[in-house]
């Protein structure tokens, strides 16, 4: 099941070519045959025999990119000079900087933004040490923190190896919910150690977003340091998945016109997101929820080993008892939600389900079951994937989420908050827009960080965690280029 | 002893005047009355009866400040509307941010940023750990680290309250060496969890920058943090301000003509910084170093209570074994350096001094003892302010080390390293322009960065700690904004 070209595997070569008519079509011809996928192409120079150009291909792999290469290498009167990889390209150097938010221009301005004029801003909140959150960047700054075990989908690759990731992250906290992120990369994977080291670092953070940390560890980490911080701490690979599903099903169910309290949801996948997913199903109100992991479903008569996670969902999900397997508990499920592994179920499956069957199967990069092979059988379907409709992607949360608990200086992101952004999300497409193939709205839709931190805010005050009162967004303080739409 | 009025302690006063002749008059003359320093003075609004003025106002202090408003207060036909403190403006929200270096504006653009791009990324370093020097901001960011316990002159203010100084030295640290640092500012103060926090959180940093740690903890946390990681570890406190007390002395001996090997330095102030620049002195071949703490001299045979600093002092400085008080240590030195506190020293001492008296009086902000008292007794006078001649100020150093570590990645900065940084920082100033007030460049000299990251290249390389190959600097990565002089 190989994936289309795309720029994620894209390629310049930069070709010196013999310049006579028709070799530009030699060359393109040449490299669609072989199944590259050709941008943007540029001439570099020319002169009477020869035109030097760059051609941008989009490859499926690493491997089809260095077949591509060979392939026109292979090629009479075309002479490569020079082949660079766009995304390395891209990642050189780190995506993220640091940049200073006042001048230090003369003598005046750095006695006021350092010694000694700095002495007075220490005082102050040396006095009163909630006086950091209007003095320092702490208002406004996570530490994205990974110990490195799960990263993506290539496992426990390590601290080093997990920083393109979460340097990524902070890129996308800063353009899409105007925070800002810094990425800590720990060179332990010991729960107590993890969770000493956050501490021992917290004060010059306004909140913490775990990530990429394997499970069951990421649930005693978050546990232990939501109870000893005063600050939001946020396991973005469960609750900013539960949250985006959530907000993903909510939609699903208006066009399938079944009500949540009464509909049947089996979730494939017992890991981090799956166990959140569960959560926030059971929380939202969802009637009847089923969690299966590699041995079928999960219920109180289970040994499970002493996962405390899995013993929460064996009480609080699946009250009939249920004890087969996943696609024996796919037996009239009205939404399937996979956050498993690849080719999980068939079509087959789907059939068994209700009708108007809801199917989210969100392994990536290749989901449970393939959208193509259910064409016509399910009623909905969502994938975590960029290639179909309905791509449930945690950018739609996190950004906003943390940009709402610190515009009210939230000390923890409690459910109804989760919740508040999980309806957000999901308002942002109206009766109107809302089809199968449009159930979640786009990463790139701005208004969606903007509407989740709104509701954030809202949601913490009711609860009482907010403090800092927050009258209405209307200056809200997003950067200038995240205004737009 | 109080000091001028400046900047750092500077107010904007909005005040609504009776519009008639001779009122501005009046108002400047009664800030002038009580030691008020004005500086821009503007229009808000006018109508025929009133006006509205913005009086930009220095103070020495607080105290003072609060003195000026009220006296203005007092005065008939003005009412203060508005009292805004400039340090404190400044400092609002924290004075760092994290931006991004790639675009995500489209599809194309987030799919090589992030996820499903980045996992090729993520697999090369994973392959190779050393290719995060390439991938990562690791290449050129420092993370610099407090425990809050030794904050500027305040003390033991904690972690919150540290927070201010060290998004100051990031912004320093940006501007003046294009150097990419974050501030971390640490909730324990206990040796051990420094040391593993520090090594814990290592992996995506490219430096250590220690700050403002107490002594005599600061010597075993920089020593254990050099023994264990293999990146630079640099308290600047210590080796900063060591480097450029060394470079201002090397420039001062220029002028009263004397050979390093000959002169007997007396140093006042045996924690962290007095230590450090004993060492860099005796490494630098200075002939005669005497440290002296509140009991006098160090000498060999004193108990030393265990404080290993101050026995290295015992056994490397003080040939002589000599025992008494400060002030006897002075009869006939050459250098006096004061790194302790105010109004240690009189002129009475300074006139025991050898021939041509160098002193570097460098307590902040009130000197061990001021230039204005020793007029005409002193050959050479330096100290940590700007409101005098010769300010010995680490911002002359650690942008320009760092730079220069990060740019041949060196595996740690050695006493070669530091002492090259040292000379360089002397050299900026020419024989023709060296004179007794004109001894060390000033910090808005942005040669200076440039010329000490080269110095300390070619230092790492001659002493086999740089691990990548740098041809000569022409193409200097410093911010654009940092090239002009």
């Amino acid at each position: 099941m190989s994936p289309q070209p795309s720029a994620s595997y894209s390629l310049t070569l930069r070709c010196e070519i013999t310049n006579r008519p028709g070799m530009l079509g030699r060359l393109t011809s040449a490299i669609g045959e072989v199944g590259g996928d050709i941008g943007a192409i540029d001439i570099v120079r020319v002169n009477r025999n020869l035109i030097v150009r760059d051609v941008v291909i989009n490859a499926r792999d690493d491997v089809h990119g260095r077949e591509i290469v060979e392939h026109v290498r292979r090629l009479e009167g075309f002479r490569i000079l020079h082949v660079s990889d766009r995304t390395f390209l891209m990642h050189m150097g780190g995506k993220i900087e640091i940049r200073s938010k006042v001048p230090v221009r003369n003598r005046e301005e750095l006695s006021m933004a350092y010694t000694p004029g700095v002495a007075r801003i220490c005082r102050a909140i040396a006095a009163d040490r909630s006086r950091a959150y209007q003095l320092t960047i702490k208002r406004n700054t996570v530490a994205v923190v990974t110990d490195g075990s799960a990263v993506l989908g290539l496992g426990n690759i390590g601290a080093e190896a997990a920083m393109p990731v979460m340097e990524g992250k902070a890129l996308l906290f800063k353009e899409f919910g105007g925070v800002d992120a810094f990425p800590i990369c720990l060179a332990t994977q010991d729960t107590d150690e993890i969770v000493r080291t956050v501490q021992v670092i917290a004060p010059g953070f306004g909140g913490i977003n775990l990530e990429d940390i394997a499970a069951p560890r990421c649930f005693e980490v978050e546990d232990r340091l939501k109870a000893t911080l005063d600050i939001p701490v946020f396991h973005d690979d469960q609750h900013g998945t539960a949250v985006v599903v959530l907000a993903a099903l909510i939609n699903a169910l208006k066009i399938v016109r079944k009500p949540a309290s009464q509909v049947k949801v089996v979730i494939s996948g017992m890991g981090a997101a799956g166990i959140a997913v569960a959560r926030i199903l059971v929380g939202a109100g969802i009637g009847h929820v089923v969690g299966c992991d590699r041995r079928g479903a999960i219920h109180r008569g289970r040994d499970l080993e002493g996962n405390s996670a899995k013993q929460w969902i064996a009480e609080n999900t699946n009250q009939d008892g249920f004890s087969g397997t996943l696609g024996e508990a796919l037996e009239g499920a009205d939404v399937f939600i996979g956050v498993s592994a690849p080719n999980l179920i068939s079509a087959t499956d789907v059939r068994r389900m209700a009708r108007d069957p809801i199917v989210f199967a969100l392994a990536n990069p290749d989901p449970e079951i393939l959208p193509d092979d259910v064409e016509g059988i399910v009623r909905v379907m969502a994938t975590g994937r960029s290639d179909y409709p309905n791509q449930i992607n945690n950018v739609l949360c996190f950004p906003g989420i943390f940009r709402g608990a610190f515009e009210c200086q939230a000390s923890q992101i409690n459910e109804r908050m989760k919740l508040a952004a999980a309806h957000a999300i999901a308002e942002c497409i109206t009766p109107d827009e809302l089809t199968e193939e449009y159930i979640i709205p786009s990463v790139f839709n701005r208004r969606v960080a903007q509407r989740v931190a709104e509701a954030v805010v809202r949601a913490a005050q009711e609860t009482g965690v907010a403090r800092r009162h927050v009258s209405r967004a209307s200056h809200w303080p997003l950067p200038a280029d995240a205004h737009t739409d």
